[in-house]
């Protein structure tokens, strides 16, 4: 079978250099475009020296040149852009990285992120990436938008918890730190190295778009309402998200019981460890892994709920290809880490 | 006046190399003594480089060495250790920034740290060194137990909210990040840079000995029960303690009211900054000051405390410094930073 | 003696913000005035935090709002900038931490910088800030150029070496490495945490400006050329520089010659600090300290001089604060720190 | 064809571990075989748990378990022990990624690393494993040394120049800085993050054991005797050596020519990037491959050539399997990165 061919809309910033780092390599894909919008017409390699090896000469384009026909289409751009795109792409496997089609509601879209949405018809097209938990409706869609980052730690965690009733759906307090590349490529003085290293500080406290996200998938597991307050933190290094999740028990499971729970639903599961130790976010650097765990406190009863991965693998990239993978009818792990690159 | 003659026990790990930078530019203190146990004979200036243009040639001596009749004698020991030595110093101002004498009932030390308490007889002469809310008590006090720096960050922060039963007692959720100079100076797996840096994960979930230690005093200050979590983690930076506290609001009072609450306790403190931006670990580092400040979740009325300081300055050496120019009777914020070295 | 009244210029950047940090707890010294360009109106403790506890209410202003008549100005501003401000300066202590009054030959500044001077006949009224070497044409002056960070490490290192006769003035290699504050607090593409963090590269090979002032300067302690090549390295530290300088001996001296020289040298000198062991940045974190040693090596007879210091510190604020100390007649360490803040 | 049966003895060290990363996803090869001393009947999930997905179950054996009859044994041991094991391994395939057998001469060994070689008769079986240089004999051993970290930059990189009697074959000046991971994963003072995190400072000065490695294999190249001094520094980083080269030219050839000379030299090697620009450790992350350049200063003459690498990919482990792929007659790209994983 000859590869895929494939466009990458979006090279320039990290999530779309991480994809054309993992399509370089994957034996099923072969990348024929990739654009960058204020870099466009710049070779890729200058803009990263670590892709110089595999797209020396690669230039970036315009969007708009993106040819029909192609086999699989990443978007990875900033929320907003791909609502105005899509209805110009024609390829069976349309995989967004943005945020425009992640909510049944699009409602919620728009209070969260402003805006009448452009393409409110085509939100029903598609599936929410999480391969996890959703497989059937991936592998059947032809277009799928990949979960955010924060999301796709803290809803993989506490989705067996939710799921099997362990847990109570109100009072989820999620507590997430997360690397700088989730903040994106271009310099902003809140992501200058002398202001992150040496740093921790939490940032858009109550406000983060990533909120209804997990309180409408958890709910969708749950089959009721989740109520949850996300806290995200930034902490002085390049990539990782750490979600601590704390959640009350519904009954008296023990930690046993809830650690049992959280293996047994991801059994067989190739990017998912269930750990008795805590999970490190350096384990899964440059992977598309994620780790995770759950304690319970015995004297305050409350369950605590901790997932690691990479923000740019499996919160991005990995997960994007993964999709991609199945959408295609690919052996799922195609061109995917599992193992992280340590130390 | 003269300078006071001072002793250092344990001038050998983190907290007691700041105790040396701190005391050697201050105006009041002059170090007569400083001591390590399996550093005994060296040069401090070959432990510590930094501290090369102020000592140039002072040995370490062994803990037994301290003479008697010192104005103030710091000890910054592992836990355990203090409550057998203390018995034969002879000082008005005993400063002790381990955990031994830490807690109103012997009893909860104990059951936390293990072992039978050495002194349990002494136990109640000490104070606990928090300025800012016990200052009478340590000017009184011929002997003071500097707080932990988790408890410090936390206890200052929520300290104003659950005085004026503003929030609920119980469910308080404490999840703390910490640099790793908190771990100390031994060399183990778990502090070489290639296990930390680039990574972020927690530890002692449910288990570590800070926990009580919060409890107890914010019981004291709410004067009932005080039932909390707390999570530490660990993130790849030098210095600084972020506590992100959330609690349950007892009215409707709104994030106005509680930021005014906590401004107004901590009027003219010196060493307190009551921020309404997110407070960042790194504006305090090197120095004693503590930043914090409150939000309230509309969306699930969560109130959210954040409080950030340098666990090695206000959270340990810098407040023992504080403890001693008030218990001496010296200027509260002599030789003790209020800026942070930024960047 | 009432303080001296101060003004700093250019308070926004790092520099800047290092003076604002020193000067704040500086006892001989008010500060009565802070400008900012862009940033002028806002609050300093806005753009750092580390200063909100010392300078809760200070809003930048104006360059052009500086008052006459103070007792001391710094000048902490982008090259180019001070030429055109200083003749409208009038204070008998202008410090300037630009590169624009640094050469004998106002041809060389052209030559590096580009452009016409603009102020070329008050280039000769300006001492050249190193103290340890000039201090009494400091003491005399009016006007201060401070020298820039890497000139400051390399030619303190080598000075004493060079002037001796020790080592040949040519074949001199400076390969230095430096910390990340140096190229200043704009955000920039090659500034932000993920170009930084686990990176290390080379910038600015056989081009970098501060080249012709290490020959300069060197030129005239050796009282002959000095032909030298600077490669400047970024490391991922916020700040330090540390600079490995290779030369060729004239004679046979012994490793412990060449120590005894640098040592009897900077002897008495409260900021030199001549180690046998190999000096490290972070141990002058901080600090106005310069840690240095020299080693010779058998094998290819090669000398081997390394300095560290704070390009903050001694490479720019620190040393400036001393230079006005000198100029001002007061205590020359005053307000300044020996220690660096470790770990 | 079915993979080829291999054995890491030394899994548990940093090199040993990216060796187990590399081979779990190569398609021609099957660990059947892992052991570490210290660490023996431990998993090495627990040690790494980066590797959890891949080994979730393999515990580490005893050295001495090693089967016989495997196709190819990796050896990641200190300096000393592979010379203890050889004669007992029977493999077609024997790689050792330790100092042993680099060096033409036993005596240069003895002297360098200290005490009677074990297994003189056995060294001269073996082939220098830098691929790019030594194909051939590579492709013909049934042994092969796997090259230090620092010697595999450098050499590389100045490679085509001595070769080519582009540049002087004394003073040689060898500039680097290394990441921490090459001081291995046991704890020690110089190794914690407190130790090392912003922090740069030169170590092993004239005395370390790659100088003579260097300047054999460049003899060799040179057909005449190489004098090179060289300086190691640690950065505050995982991975990633830069080496910094300086060279007197022999003629008067321009930057253009030299850098043409660099690239037909490497013209068609899959992890070699000869780049105009300055070449970044951050872009190799992860990845088998190495950037370089080369500058020559118009001012002074110095020729600066600077290379680039992952001191466990290209440095270590991945070259380690890159010549286990020539050795076993694979594809010798099979399974190695020329990405690096960035940021």
């Amino acid at each position: 079978m000859s590869p895929a061919r494939v466009g990458v809309v979006g090279a320039s910033g990290y999530a779309g250099a991480e994809l054309m780092r993992l399509l370089s390599s994957h034996p099923g894909a072969d990348v024929v475009f990739a654009s960058g919008s204020s870099s466009a017409g710049q070779k890729i390699a200058d803009l990263y020296p670590s892709l110089s090896g595999v797209f020396p000469d690669l230039r970036l384009r315009q969007h708009q040149d993106l040819p029909t026909g192609l086999d699989a289409v990443f978007l990875a751009l900033p929320h907003g852009a791909s609502q105005k795109l899509v209805r110009s792409i024609d390829s069976p496997a349309l995989i967004d990285l943005g945020a425009d089609f992640r909510f049944t509601d699009v409602a919620t879209y728009e209070d969260w992120y402003g805006g009448a949405h452009q393409a409110p018809d085509l939100n029903e097209s598609f599936a929410y990436g999480l391969v996890e938990l959703f497989r059937d409706e991936i592998a059947r869609a032809n277009a799928v938008s990949v979960p955010g980052c924060y999301p796709t730690a803290s809803v993989l965690t506490m989705a067996p918890l939710l799921a099997a009733e362990l847990v109570e759906p109100s009072s989820v307090v999620v507590n997430a730190i997360s690397g700088v590349s989730g903040a994106g490529r271009d310099p902003k003085p809140t992501t200058i190295f002398g202001a992150v290293a040496e740093n921790v500080a939490a940032y858009a406290v109550s406000a983060h778009r990533h909120t209804p996200e997990m309180e409408e998938i958890l709910g969708r597991l749950a089959v009721q309402d989740v109520s949850l307050i996300f806290t995200p933190h930034l902490a002085p290094m390049n990539r990782g998200i750490l979600a601590t999740c704390y959640m009350r028990p519904t009954g008296s499971e023990t930690e046993e019981d809830l650690l049992d729970a959280m293996a047994t639903a991801y059994k067989g599961e190739h990017f998912v460890s269930v750990t008795e130790g805590l999970p490190s976010t350096k384990a899964t650097q440059g992977s598309n892994s994620i780790h995770m765990t759950v304690r319970k406190d015995q004297r305050t009863g409350w369950v605590v709920a901790i997932g690691a991965l990479d923000n740019l693998g499996k919160g991005a990239a990995g997960q994007a290809v993964q999709c991609a993978n199945v959408m295609l009818g690919l052996e799922e792990t195609t061109g995917l880490a599992t193992t992280g690159v340590y130390p």
